[in-house]
């Protein structure tokens, strides 16, 4: 059941202009004593979304400073993932009920990928919750070190469904979140932070010159002499589209020629989405100021990369948050992200240092205006914006990260 | 090049308890000379549009009544068919040069897949443009009777677009147009009149209960005990969705309960569309008695059924249309159809006897207006519009006249 993921290759090496000196080096000698070890990832799916995007560039990485690392997918009927979708949405704190013919579904999938799973390692990393339960029912047997990895906020969830998975995580011999907070009862046991991070070789991350930006931006519509706001996100109601778009109203009232684009990646099979989509355009209504965009029209890695680095302000209004890497997506191309003051958000900004962080419409307009009114000072925010990234939040730190956890457990 | 495409089975006598007494008699006395003859349709595309669905009913019903026909597909580069969408559009009466470059492409393609047709046969069908010069590049050799079959309105084209392509229709045996006004100045060469059909047994038309299509509706958020008009058609400047939403605000004014339901099939690799679609929403804004659905949205044939059944009026306001077969579908179902007076359409609708042709926005409106406050004269209509599709446009006259064609060829 369970299936490999072919990866690319990467070389360390050509990150050495981009981080700070002596940075490779740290990297190789760390791992000089995990040479030869096997890892495997494990998650729940090889298409779409931000940890594949990670395992892309994670993967190749291991593998290059001498890990022997690999990438597996459990396999799951489409009632399976009805349910760990439901589970996701109730561990973020949603008012779901996991029933026990749920539970079981969740189980017996969990059971039948745990019987297929196969070989040596030396670390096991099971990603979400997804294939949590697979250790429970595998064994330990076939890995030394069995970690699990979560992705999402589970800092305030529905308590019946972390009830039922609490058990699952357990006997794990370390879990990661992306802060403390998101561990609740579990941070007790064996516990580590490691935030995500981005590639910055990566086509949504490579410097763009500005024209290019510019000539990207004009094809879908963008007046690039006028102002523009940006937040690129999914749609999504905790991503607040509709306040972003009320906040743009308030700073058009005082600089009539600005502009907003929301930007997302939208799935032909997946109705809500397509709904709360709607809902987005309706509110904007007739003003053809506002520019919703997703990859129907066009919009993919590139095009993202062009409004990052050619909009005036980048926000990210979101009112719930697993992490938000698309804010250190805009800061490492030097713009002062206005981000919600919530999830890993903070983690990322550093208010009135390296960007904004607001707890409403009002504020988030605000902000706006001010930065629209005042370019010089968002232009001196955007080397400290830029050099946060650099030490944050690149793939190499998280490499490094993965590399320090996996000396400590041998 | 040329691609073989599978249909599945249909029987001819299926339709007996559709078709006034004898009709399938007719047919296969008809068919009597023409057994075991050799019939391939040749088109563009497997997949999408109102020829596909007619080829799935048509040549299987072609093979039930003994004829040996078959459906190939030529085969281009997106190149070709961004240049063959150009001489679609150019045909329809836009304003497009077709450059010496793109002819090219255009003769180019035609030739190697004309190189690649092999086979006896005793009829090639030819459909639109895409494939027309392939006879002029493969010779007659292979097939005993050539036709070209026009399935778009080209009465008022181009000039320069039919001045490029006429002289490769004008080999053809005959040539088929929905309407002898389609024909322009091939009329004189020889011609036939072979409108499009519906197919009574596929699961857009089959009859659905009252009970049946209100569930369904009420699933996208329909309230099933409110007035509802309809128009199912694409998301295209030509059907003039904002000219529905314009003449619904016009009723609702007088039926402030009335609802309206736009439906399309939308296409991941459309950019333009999806741009119209947006246009459409954001004209709706935040009225949500207006109802914008595709199949994204989980919109699908069935769906469409219930939509076409369970409406209380259905529009099909075109301000430019091929055919709109559409009409047919929802007249089949026993609705009085408010159609635009243009294309296919009052071939369909004869105004106040089985329907009602329209001008204008307020004129739609007017008519909306009146049969929702006089629903026994709705009613009254409903017997006649069912029975001039019986009569006219289901898929049993369309292969009568295909088969009176054959023998007229013979």
């Amino acid at each position: 059941m369970l299936q490999q993921v072919s990866v690319g290759q990467k070389s360390l090496d050509d990150y050495r202009p981009i981080v700070r000196g002596g940075e490779i080096e740290e990297i190789r000698s760390l791992a000089e004593p995990l040479k030869g070890a096997g890892v495997v990832h494990v998650n729940a799916t090889a298409f779409g979304g931000g940890v594949v995007e990670i395992f892309h560039t994670l993967i190749p990485l291991m593998r290059d400073v001498g890990l022997d690392a690999e990438w597996q997918v459990i396999e799951g009927s489409d009632q399976f993932f009805r349910v760990t979708k439901a589970m996701h949405n109730a561990l973020h704190g949603a008012d779901i009920e996991i029933t026990p013919e749920m539970q079981d579904i969740y189980l017996r999938y969990n059971e039948a990928n745990a019987n297929s799973f196969e070989g040596d390692y030396d670390f096991v990393v099971i990603h979400d919750p997804q294939p949590a339960a697979l250790l429970h029912y595998h064994g330990r047997g076939g890995g030394k070190h069995w970690v699990w990895r979560c992705h999402i906020d589970t800092s305030t969830p529905n308590e019946a469904a972390w009830k039922f998975i609490r058990p699952y995580l357990k006997p794990y011999d370390v879990r990661i979140f992306h802060k403390p907070e998101y561990a609740g009862d579990l941070a007790l046991s064996p516990m580590t932070v490691i935030p995500p991070s981005i590639d910055p070789l990566s086509p949504k991350n490579t410097p763009m010159p500005l024209e290019e930006s510019r000539v990207i931006m004009a094809r879908f519509g963008i007046d690039v002499d006028r102002p523009l706001l940006t937040q690129v996100s999914r749609f999504d109601p905790w991503k607040d589209p509709l306040g972003v778009i009320d906040a743009y109203r308030m700073v058009k009232e005082q600089v009539p020629e600005v502009q907003l684009a929301l930007i997302a990646s939208m799935a032909s099979d997946d109705p809500e989405g397509w709904i709360f989509y709607d809902r987005i355009v309706r509110h904007a209504g007739e003003d053809f100021d506002i520019h919703v965009l997703h990859n129907f029209h066009g919009v993919g890695n590139v095009e993202v990369n062009a409004f990052q680095s050619g909009s005036d302000v980048i926000i990210q209004k979101s009112i719930r948050e697993g992490f938000g890497l698309v804010v250190s997506e805009a800061m490492w191309k030097g713009k002062p992200v206005i981000g919600g003051n919530v999830g890993g958000i903070p983690l990322q900004i550093i208010d009135k240092q390296n960007g904004f962080l607001v707890d409403s419409v009002g504020e988030c307009a605000g902000v706006a205006l001010s930065l629209l009114q005042q370019p010089e000072a968002a232009q001196e925010m955007s080397v400290k914006a830029r050099e946060y990234v650099r030490e944050n939040f690149l793939s190499t730190r998280h490499l490094k990260d993965y590399l320090k956890l996996f000396l400590s457990l041998t």
